[in-house]
């Protein structure tokens, strides 16, 4: 037994900051001493049964089920909730990123908010209807939906709300998933909007859609005709399948980058108008009150964020060495065009490689070669759009939307939405990680 | 209530092939009557509260779940078992096709073959040995491959021996999934396998390596070195979690574009050799007959193919006019470039739309807007991939390849993998559909 065996004859890949992070070339393995392999034997027999005597491999193994399942060993991988015991009162689901890598969330554990409970809904007789100021209302169903050209794209949907946690002046010591879990990513296929709008022959002078869901609390929002025309859809399919209840079975509305609270679930209903409704979600729980007391009314575009899921809070670094820190970055403005990453809580910053290929308003995941020298580390990581649009870093995110302190003063006084500054994970020199500001 | 509401304004896309297909621009919604919406009320009152009286509109919904699952009303989308009771013999759980759509197989519906049974292993016992040729052989755990720079990248896998049943002199009536379910597509997230044969130090004389799983059986395939280096994956997460027990959990070899087969489920042993290994899925079960009684031996790449999934077997025209034709295309040699569709059996084609992005080596979905005038129709796709290699018409598969009659002679010596040739849907003028040879 030895420890990781390092290659003679490439050089050692530069720093590019402090406090051990490498150059992005370092992630093609070369001239790098790597993450913890175990040398074996001298001779090359040592190594040939390695497994023999594991149960598994000596004897028939479990049956191929209908559906297939997470293996016993991953059973908490799973969604965060607010509400397991479905009280009469809103209930979050949260993704687990801390335990996820790609950019592909899984349907079982994409993050779902439910106000309301999750309707049962029979998809023979759930039925959108587009009304309002249109030349000829029209009525959809699930099957003639499916008619339709659909397209297929790749779009992360944000609570307004997620991150909210952020907000707190003293860092909540929690993991990713429960700080930033109302985030997701899917391949989501469904009608571009503009053709059912073009269809029902939209009258021009209607500049807003009033889109409801068929729930028991009929969720509406107010959506701008002009973001149903850009690239507005009618969702039927989540990741190859159908949308499962808690995201809107059997169709809901994708407005991508816009506030999740927006891509209504259930939609039965949309309703041209020439004026926003008003309605509850947008006057009410979306209309941040800013320091000053003003608000943000139709403030619908999620900001361009990242975050660090490895090395990340309830994880722990055994040993100094190489790890590959890992992230998602997104943004509701585009495709994001660069990740900077710090070990030294943004003394310095090294540019992350983007795990290609990047999709408009989709999770991209950063990758940042790093020799952890086993002594106190920040980590943070920082994004850009294709827009230009950056990741404030944290004393600037506050200076401009506030902080709160325990005990809250009021419900709606204080900031909790549209959280888009850096997130710092304090490593120390025993390997442990906490939620730092920095 | 009254019919599809046709635009007066914008012109009839041309036709572009026989018996009803058009030109793709006819996917931008513009000019056509759609796909059967029905017009609601005279008044656009009439429409204002469609779904009142539905009891899921009424109530406070169910509990929301730690693990999302689909609607029950979505309970008939699973995967075919070959081997439902788990008999001493391998299973095969395939794909429904015909009921899903984008590009993402969802890991719960992803094709599976199990030789032995599905193994329970505990992720913390595994291990990867990567010996042989090697300056200094090595063992990696699930933990430390974690700690590797991890690549993430969408590719189909696929069985040699899908779409077997299409070597049938005469038609098999059965669903897209039936036919063509042993190939799936996911995103697949884990360690350059260059990299860790560049820590080991593998001897340039070593040209294959043996891939053993650390199943009861032991499958064991010859990779060549080249491909390893090329694109191989030792894959750790499938569609952003880890691989499900059918798939390989907690990991297994990827080599994009190569016969399912040689993605080593359970991977824990690459021997690095100077030849290869002859074992028996490479000299017997994936070694194709062909006519005249050679054989193709090491045949590793899966060609480029297409099939439609609507409309196809088992679904209904329920009235003529418009519907989108759709399906997927794929190819082991790289992107596909272009897909054509025909609805009268091949005598005139007209080209899809390939909703992008289009990806290497993995399903690109295409569309094709098609008229149905009520008469008999047959669809059939075929496609191009980068490479210049297109889907062969079935004539000259059969030709190629032979084709079997029941009863089946031996069962070594009928062709049964590789197929690539093009799959037909007949409608009738009752829009029944049938699998048919055309």
């Amino acid at each position: 037994m030895g420890t990781s065996n390092r290659r003679g004859r490439a050089p050692s890949p530069e720093a590019v900051a402090g406090n051990g992070l490498l150059n992005r070339r370092a992630l093609l393995g070369q001239g790098i001493a790597l993450a913890g392999a175990i040398g074996v034997g001298g001779a090359t027999g040592a190594a040939a049964e390695p497994l023999k005597d594991e149960s598994w491999s000596l004897a028939f193994g479990e049956i191929t089920p209908a559906l297939q399942a997470p293996s016993r060993f991953e059973k908490n991988v799973t969604r965060a909730l607010s509400n397991p015991e479905g009280e009469f009162r809103n209930s979050h689901a949260r993704t687990p990123h801390q335990l996820l890598n790609g950019t592909v969330t899984p349907n079982s554990l994409h993050f779902s908010i439910n106000h309301c409970g999750i309707p049962d809904i029979d998809p023979a007789k759930h039925k959108l209807v587009i009304h309002g100021m249109v030349r000829q209302p029209l009525e959809f169903t699930l099957e003639t939906l499916s008619r339709y050209p659909l397209v297929t794209r790749p779009h992360f949907v944000e609570c307004a709300g997620n991150s909210a946690g952020m907000f707190s002046n003293e860092p909540i010591q929690t993991t990713a998933g429960l700080l930033h879990g109302l985030v997701s990513n899917s391949e989501w296929t469904g009608v571009p909007l503009s053709t059912l709008l073009d269809e029902a022959g939209i009258d021009p002078k209607a500049k807003w859609l009033v889109a409801e869901g068929g729930d028991a609390q009929h969720l509406d929002r107010s959506i701008p005709v002009k973001k149903a025309y850009d690239d507005a859809l009618v969702a039927i399919y989540q990741n190859g399948e159908r949308l499962m209840p808690g995201n809107g079975y059997p169709m809901r509305l994708l407005v991508p980058g816009y506030q999740g609270n927006m891509n209504v679930k259930f939609l039965h209903r949309l309703k041209a108008v020439d004026q926003p409704a008003y309605t509850y979600f947008e006057t009410k729980n979306y209309s941040q009150i800013l320091p000053g007391g003003k608000t943000w009314r139709f403030h619908f575009l999620m900001e361009v964020k990242s975050f660090i899921t490895f090395p990340s809070f309830g994880q722990h670094l055994k040993e100094p060495g190489f790890y590959a820190i890992s992230g998602v970055a997104y943004s509701g403005a585009g495709r994001i065009a660069r990740v900077m990453v710090s070990a030294d809580g943004g003394k310095s910053w090294g540019e992350a490689a983007l795990q290609g290929p990047v999709h408009d308003k989709a999770f991209t995941r950063f990758v940042m070669p790093w020799r952890w020298d086993g002594g106190p580390a920040v980590l943070q990581s920082r994004a850009w759009d294709e827009a230009g649009n950056v990741q404030p870093l944290r004393a600037e995110f506050v200076a401009m939307r506030g902080e709160t302190k325990k005990p809250v003063p009021s419900p709606l006084a204080f900031p909790n939405q549209h959280y888009n500054s850096i997130t710092s994970w304090g490593i120390s020199d025993k390997g442990e990680i906490a939620h730092v500001y920095a």
